[in-house]
């Protein structure tokens, strides 16, 4: 018997497996933390063998980080239950679609007490069309509580050492120091913080602006157009915050997972090319969409779509106006040239920040 | 006689002449103000020609804008006293450097309730070190009040009606209004704050964060780097406000002269370029910044070393580590590698703007 926690992941991913270095590595390191982390892959054959076989003869991941060795603390098993069993700390990073049924597997076979991480770009849409965000769905389904890693979109700058930022949103105080022992690195730095709803939907809404910056990339339209883009989606990043997670502190929109975020996919990010291919190809969305979206980064016109009908059902449109007419490009009702006309004309002294957050 | 105001415009470069346009358009259609608009031209002569003969004649200052036409109420001057004896409003768009003899000229010359705006880039030298704000030294100077117009760092974009943004932080209550109406056009927004240091104080510093940027950009670290100095750029950029200028409002960080210029200054601003050529090239600051700097945009480096006086002698270099890594990199204290080293394990913490400013 031992005092110290026992990590496990599950997800074997190209984000699951970047991640699963620096756990391995801290883990072995850790006075607190069992030196051994289980690892759910989801298992597949490759050239005839197993790729949890692979994985743990190799080390390598073959089909998702071919290129990078993973600590040979990182055990890979094929059974969920068993990779959860004896786990005080579970990071999920599976794609967003399977956390359902994942969850249904490990009901009641998880210990009470354990808490889960998510590190799932995404969301659940709810009955009503709101966003559910995934660390909800989390714990309402296993009836654990589940913190959040947001920041560093792109796993193969981590996997290469590259400096990155991520903001752990932590629900639990006494997690707070481990987790982030858990994830941080000499290249990638990790900042806790409590506020975890924040965290999570500034990950979210941020597709949406990207998407609205790639608009204005396909358009031509130049830079000062782009930066007045980022700035009015971060105010309303602020108001919806404001309007539907309460509570919310603005220190966090200055983490990684707030403004790093926002800029870096407004350069960056897939949602931003879509955007722009869009423009510049005259396809319609659900075309481009197959073409240039690997793996499973939420997309801006989804989550605009599912925005929208939280703002519609509050009656707040047009107290949103970029988010709305993003949506509203994205869906056909405008034409693109309204994106530029809302930034010229659409009000925008109604949300700042100085009254939302009454300073 | 009449009540209406009489504008006038003080400078003849592309930024003055780009102004020029939208205050001789909108002055036209004003029923406050005066429709003629007089603009002090230094003089020289193009071609055997005076630049404000063939200015009044042709309508075009061959000189700075060629390719674009004034409107024929704006009418050029070679005596700056001529030019502005009559204004209600004189609006400054000269190099910083002529600021204090531009104003001795005028000093007892001007009415004695006329307001100013600067739209002037830059700062003066302060005997002790420290930055003095340009609008600070024209109300010092001149004697009377002064206002700032900031934003859209390219005269060229405005000029050919792509869309920008400017702020316009007002000293005088009455004058809010007016000063809108006077810069506003169907493609430059402009917004009103009273929070006119913070204004101008914000547009100096970004100079300074678009250095970083270049230098990251330079050592061709990736897009997560930079976008963690643009954050924590942004974070020290409230912090410096908060200890040099209180009393300013978090909203104007949000407006155009905050936030959006900022990233643009990141992306596309002549300091990140020469910031990119300073570690490319090995060469010394002092070399490129004359192949590089056209015009009269305030330097990186310059504004970095005032910074890092002003913080020196409040004893807070260590609690802005990125403006103080950034000014010992120019100074050549610091090899470039601080600067990573910097981004990683610098503590932040204290300068959430929570903390700083109460919320």
């Amino acid at each position: 018997m031992t005092d110290r926690l026992n990590v496990c992941i599950i997800g074997s991913g190209n984000w699951a497996t970047t991640i699963a270095r620096n756990v391995g590595n801290n883990v072995a390191r850790s006075q607190l933390l069992e030196p051994k982390v289980n690892m759910y892959v989801y298992e597949e054959y490759i050239d005839g063998r197993k790729l949890t076989d692979i994985i743990n003869t190799t080390h390598i991941n073959v089909k998702y980080m071919p290129d990078y060795v993973l600590p040979s603390n990182v055990v890979a098993y094929d059974d969920v239950v068993a990779t959860a069993r004896d786990a005080d700390i579970l990071i999920f990073a599976i794609p967003p679609t399977f956390v359902n049924s994942c969850c249904k597997t490990l009901l009641g076979k998880v210990k009470p007490m354990a808490h889960a991480v998510s590190l799932i770009k995404g969301f659940e849409h709810g009955d009503d069309g709101q966003i559910i965000l995934i660390s909800h769905l989390i714990m309402r389904q296993l009836k654990i509580s589940c913190s959040v890693l947001v920041g560093c979109n792109l796993a193969h700058e981590l996997a290469n050492n590259h400096f990155a930022e991520g903001t752990i949103g932590c629900r639990d105080q006494k997690h707070m120091r481990i987790l982030h022992d858990l994830f941080q690195s000499e290249t990638f730095r990790c900042v806790v913080t409590d506020d975890a709803d924040c965290v999570e939907i500034c990950s979210t809404l941020r597709n949406v602006i990207a998407f609205g910056a790639g608009l204005a990339d396909g358009m031509d339209l130049n830079e000062n157009t782009k930066a007045s883009i980022i700035r009015r989606g971060f105010l309303e990043t602020l108001q919806f915050v404001d309007v539907f997670y309460p509570g919310s502190r603005l220190a966090t929109f200055f983490e990684s997972c707030g403004l790093s975020d926002l800029v870096t996919s407004c350069y960056a990010n897939r949602n931003r090319k879509l955007a722009e291919a869009f423009v510049k190809t005259g396809k319609p969305l659900s075309e481009l969409e197959h073409m240039l979206i690997v793996g499973h980064e939420p997309l801006g016109p989804i989550t605009a779509e599912m925005v929208n009908i939280m703002l519609k059902k509050k009656g707040l449109e047009e107290k949103f106006p970029l988010f709305t007419v993003i949506y509203r490009i994205c869906a056909g009702i405008y034409p693109l040239s309204r994106l530029l006309e809302t930034l010229r004309f659409a009000r925008e002294d109604i949300y700042h920040p100085n009254h939302i957050f009454q300073l």
